[in-house]
């Protein structure tokens, strides 16, 4: 049996899934992969859990299901630092899940150079550090012997990252295209169906699709960073957010509606990898997709994406489910990759 | 750079696909995966090419494009047995591309055994051998740390099998179903536009799908095959081909048909996992899907899988390069994996 030592920094949403389906998979993961997951101390602003011996995630994730219970426990303690936890700890993996600025990367960003300074593997859904800091990161895990796994960053349940990297391994992409962003497929699929911008982005808050904030989807910044990240892990480009033209859906041309609202067409928001002469080129853009597509009936808060190549023909992967539990398997997921022996 | 000593037992399509890809990315392979790729042995039904340097593939190739060449060349010896030439390199991976019985697994399954027990990695195209004996082998495999790699007997350039076992690691699967078999599919997908079973199949014939015998395929054993190492192989199962219900393609119900002919639906053969007062079954089946499910655009030679699972929601892939070249690029898909450090 490996013991498998977890730091987790975030306890949001998707922290909380993770944790959430950490605590139903433990059997599961020591009979089929000999591992046994210990989560072992979890940042969250201001304070942190940390103990020499396994915390209890049962009755972490029952006293603080609500966000309300913030600060009833004492044992929560503030100002304590990441790398003092890291220090204190013998390596294991570090999740990743605080939400980073796309801007700098933090606080995220410092977080996972401090573990893969200290030898700790890397499993983050924090897309922020990779926008702006992959090539470097990954170099430094790669010099250290260790993995810098971010599926959960990358569509998370739907297995970008794994079609790119594992199951397309030796094969040269030449094109990639995908639907990214839950929030602004279910949007536009609605807004297919006939009902207007407003009201859709309205379904969506109501159905807790949408941030209370939605600007980050839906004027195409989320699509451009996965597909950023996606194009500098499986094409080894240096590319930065400036590099991604960007489209959002906020303001979609009447002639393109109508067009999408024909029988066997649909309007996408298709984050792009293409060449043009010779060179790799990146954008987030409206789209007319017709029935002949894979894509095509990827609709609703459903994703998907296609890798054009040259000698495995085109491969498509669509679903994967879009929320906090899918988030947490796919994290537990890359955590269980690392340590698999083939 | 990791030197990869490998020994090709199959000089057919699928072997020949291989050993072109191989050759187009050598390059690639070494400054991408650190991989150094070294043919040093070949095995063709009653001889073999085996060299203590690596065998110039650029020439086999085009001196053994066609099958008419077969014997011009001295330097393939008879009677060499494919132990020797295990013994006599240091190990790296068997790849097996002959086809074998689905009966008793012969030849394939011998050479797989030898290669696992004299410290060879396997990677396989050949079904046979894991229909008859898949538990066995993976148990020694695991037993002696070595891989048995087995993408190119499942679906090829689709990734099936790195779906189940790497990006839905830790899912619980409930239910599988996939379009595993592109002879069927190019039929079925024919006979919706109103051609006839016989002239479905000619033109699959005529155009190389179809193999001279189609019984394996139209009958449904080739995607029975693949569905129960699919079982085997992602939910820990044991079934034998005695287990799974199989229905072909040669008779049709008229019913079924003029239903499969209606605006948005497809008539499709199912290799299908799904379980029944708590066990899993096993089956191959006819099946109407409508416009909603995923594999409902797979047309064609075209193939696609769908896995439901309990934590990553429904994950479907379609695509994959359905000839020798995508069967190649999954054989080297699988050695790639074998020596990647995360």
């Amino acid at each position: 049996m490996i013991r498998v030592k977890i730091v987790l920094a975030g306890f949001g949403n998707v922290g909380k899934g993770f944790l959430q389906v950490l605590q139903e998979k433990k059997q599961f993961c020591r009979s089929r992969y000999n591992l046994d997951i210990e989560v072992h101390s979890i940042f969250r602003r201001g304070s942190a859990l940390l103990s020499p011996r396994p915390l209890n995630i049962k009755e972490i994730l029952e006293k603080y299901s609500s966000s309300f219970s913030f600060e009833e426990n004492h044992l929560w303690k503030p100002g304590l630092e990441l790398k003092d936890a890291l220090d204190s700890i013998e390596p294991g993996v570090l999740v990743a899940c605080t939400p980073s600025s796309i801007r700098d990367g933090e606080p995220g960003l410092s977080y996972i150079h401090c573990a893969l300074d200290k030898g700790w593997h890397v499993v983050t859904a924090d897309k922020g550090p990779l926008v702006v800091d992959f090539r470097c990161l990954k170099k430094k895990a790669e010099r250290n012997h260790l993995a810098l796994k971010f599926s959960g960053a990358t569509a998370a349940a739907l297995p970008t990252m794994d079609v790119a990297l594992y199951s397309l391994a030796g094969a040269g992409i030449s094109q990639v295209e995908g639907i990214l962003n839950g929030t602004t497929n279910y949007i536009l699929t609605r807004m297919k169906e006939g009902i207007d911008y407003g009201q859709s982005l309205e379904e969506a808050r109501s159905m807790g699709i949408a941030e209370p904030d939605p600007s980050f989807d839906v004027e195409g910044w989320d699509t451009a960073s996965k597909i950023l990240i996606i194009a500098n892990a499986a094409l080894n480009t240096d590319f930065t957010l400036n590099d991604v033209k960007v489209e959002g859906i906020t303001r979609i041309p009447p002639r393109l509606l109508s067009r999408a609202r024909e029988k066997g067409k649909a309007l996408k928001l298709l984050g792009r990898i293409y060449k043009k002469e010779g060179e790799f080129k990146l954008e987030v853009a409206l789209t007319i997709v017709d029935g002949s597509r894979p894509l095509f009936g990827v609709d609703g808060t459903n994703k998907g994406i296609t890798f054009f190549t040259d000698t495995m023909g085109a491969v498509t992967v669509t679903g994967g489910k879009s929320d906090p539990r899918g988030a947490g398997a796919s994290l537990l997921k890359d955590i269980i990759n690392i340590y698999r022996e083939f």
